[in-house]
């Protein structure tokens, strides 16, 4: 439940760096997702046919304020978004730095209190750091979405025991890895790991296949997840036959 | 293509440890597989029942000889296997040591050796030893099985990078990861390095809920063939914004 | 060069949880150490002791604010520091979390300013975040103290790529890997990475034998520190002969 | 012990790919080895160059059979070492293969087998295969040299579990890691896991300074050693304070 709101698909999806419209609409439609993200900074005449995309997708939209590093920016392009889309939802973006894309604590925090006083429901992009989710958490965010790796890298799970961690404390809190993922089985171990979601739009937008990738990750996260649920063997350092033996050959 | 045969799931099954022949049976029935492995030793009522299971699952039997700890009981046990399910196909496992379940590959050669002269199409558990794979194809071998780690560890894949180097040496032989596989998302990492197919066991059979299990290995399989034919994205060490900004919030 | 100090050895040791104050004393000496850092919180006849051995080892105070969980505390703990131990050395912890020990970005910040502008020279207990880092030296740090794992957890460097990054981001700061080390060799390859010192202590005062386990660390920051300078080999997917053939071999 | 032989140092140094020979004599010195392996087929002035360094860095010399792809081509080899450095040490490189350097198991087998009852003192360079592992030590082998990754690849420990798993299967043999090893945290790693020394060449001698990447890797295989003696503290998922209270900063 992200706000209320249950969802059939875990998985999200950036609208960014397709080849074109009509691969972005295809796959959306492979991928089964329902809720992407748009850049509200959208203009012109490819913002028309961008929005027209998005608008018969059937998603529900969840604009971001990507490549704001600011406060005060990130919170305009919110406001501005809620106008343009009509939603409460937005994915808080506020980027420290412009070679990693890590997420600004301070100015990410700063921009949740105000936001969430206003009334919108914040989707923050966040790291694994504690602290900072519990912040976020008491500004009013009742979604985190802390990054695998650096947006774009495709780096997977860099933090894997950080992100446990994260799991482990926010129990009661809907966890979406955002960012970093970059094949279909980053995106398996992140709902093995008991993550309630994963957003992802480099590592689509950029295969070979855009179309077919959105279905991979598609298949990867219901693999995941039903994983997670049926319950993983546990991993063991000693081997142990695995076809028990009920007889014996004869040997001549 | 295995020995000709064209197969529509690249996920295959053992059918040891189930929890109840009713568990066996559905798991089969939703992994999607069309291959099971069984093993020559069940005798008795128990044995009945199971091979009632075995045929009415539509799969194709692959009959295997674990257990065997020598060439000779692995020839013997093959060729009872082939009397009794009517395949030429056969696993062979000779198992080197009692406690890693580690293939013998003198042992596993020579069992090799004197099958194929003998008209079976052999599937060889063996390790990612490139010269070992080398002997076996030499000796009639058409399909490799490497394992990712000791069955039933569940650890994964423990060696990627020989694993690699196996898939790169062996460009046309098909290839099957065999045993170690834990999750879904380690079946996924498999199929997109280029294998062919993922056989298991331990990781559906001892789950919590073998049948969920069994749906999501099946996903996930299909979804690291999928990120494999769709050219996964290259992983950066430098991050780079997913969401490229075509216009700026006007800060008031 | 921390705050102006030259040191000779990289290693930096923490004085708490040995078995003895004897076995405190010989780790001392056999680490080879110039830096120890010590907690104000050792009352009572076990404190006279403590600061007896500490004054005794001929090395530099690092007092620090362990156990502090709010910047106002850790500020109080810090000046009753300066005026014990007559030093404007301060490693300052702000914990945010009982269970992980992980810092508080937001007061260790709001610490920092404080102390810095109060003529301390701060070396921060902080994570991998490069904006946390910014923060901090823009409030007058002159050296980062990131975490390689939680304290005491032993986990090594958890997000090596995140530590590099920070290394890349601060080529001019001063760096020292403090908590989570748990072997020589993470010692080791944390010194590989080009950070300039790494502080520990439970992979020391833990270790079966402390005293040997001091030596071995001495041997390691040095190992790694050496293998840094000397420009270690470049890493390769194909491997290559290490002994080129000059002649051939006379087969009869 | 190696045959006999007991060492003080247990890092063991290739000679070849030296920038030239006085840094070759350098290195050695500063490695403070006292095992350097020698490939017979130096031929010429070089040669003779390189044997009286060789000659004079007062270390007992293990011939190797480098660049030999048959059982009989090392078994020549290996002759003519022993006339020629008037030793019996010997060790033995059967290569698989022209791209990996991976051993041949077949071959180095059967040449063990010739070499042992012919006197010889093998010192084989092997995978973490156990099975292969045993059918040395039947043909009399009294130490193995397990790969940690391919030569000159600078990976590291590719298979850690492996290794792991021969250390445990093996604990009355001398296990020496040879090849793979690219940086002194790996070697660290390595006597950590309980290996009773390290066998290196490329990362030395392609080292930017190979006199002080020699003497690197000496201090590094000290600490893991002694690491290993001392005891490694448990790795804990759950960290824990390393500083424990004593008393409480009075707050004003």
């Amino acid at each position: 439940m992200f706000y209320g709101v249950a969802l059939q698909s875990r998985l999200m999806l950036g609208t960014a760096q397709y080849p074109s419209p009509a691969v972005l609409r295809a796959a959306i439609a492979a991928s089964g997702t329902q809720v992407i993200t748009v850049s509200l900074r959208r203009e012109g005449p490819e913002g028309a046919r961008f929005r027209e995309i998005v608008a018969g997708s059937g998603c529900r939209i969840l604009p971001n304020t990507a490549g704001c590093h600011s406060a005060r920016e990130a919170v305009t392009t919110a406001r501005m978004a809620r106008e343009l889309f009509g939603t409460n939802w937005i994915k808080l973006e506020v980027i420290g730095h412009a070679d990693t894309l890590q997420p600004d604590p301070f100015a990410l925090v700063e921009a949740a209190r105000i936001l969430c006083a206003e009334g919108f429901e914040v989707f923050p992009y966040t790291t694994e750091d504690l602290v900072l989710g519990e912040r976020l958490v008491e500004a009013g965010c009742r979604v985190l979405m802390p990054w695998g790796a650096p947006i774009g890298s495709g780096q997977g799970l860099r933090n894997v025991e950080g992100l446990r961690a994260m799991r482990a404390h926010f129990p009661d809190v809907p966890l979406v890895i955002d960012a970093g993922i970059g094949t279909p089985s980053d995106a398996a171990r992140a709902m093995e790991m008991g993550f309630d979601a994963v957003l992802l739009n480099t590592a689509v937008a950029r295969a070979g296949n855009p179309v077919a990738m959105a279905r991979a990750f598609a298949r990867a996260v219901e693999a995941g997840r039903l994983g997670f649920e049926a319950g993983l063997m546990p991993r063991r350092d000693m081997a142990r036959p695995s076809t028990p033996v009920f007889g014996m050959a004869e040997l001549g």
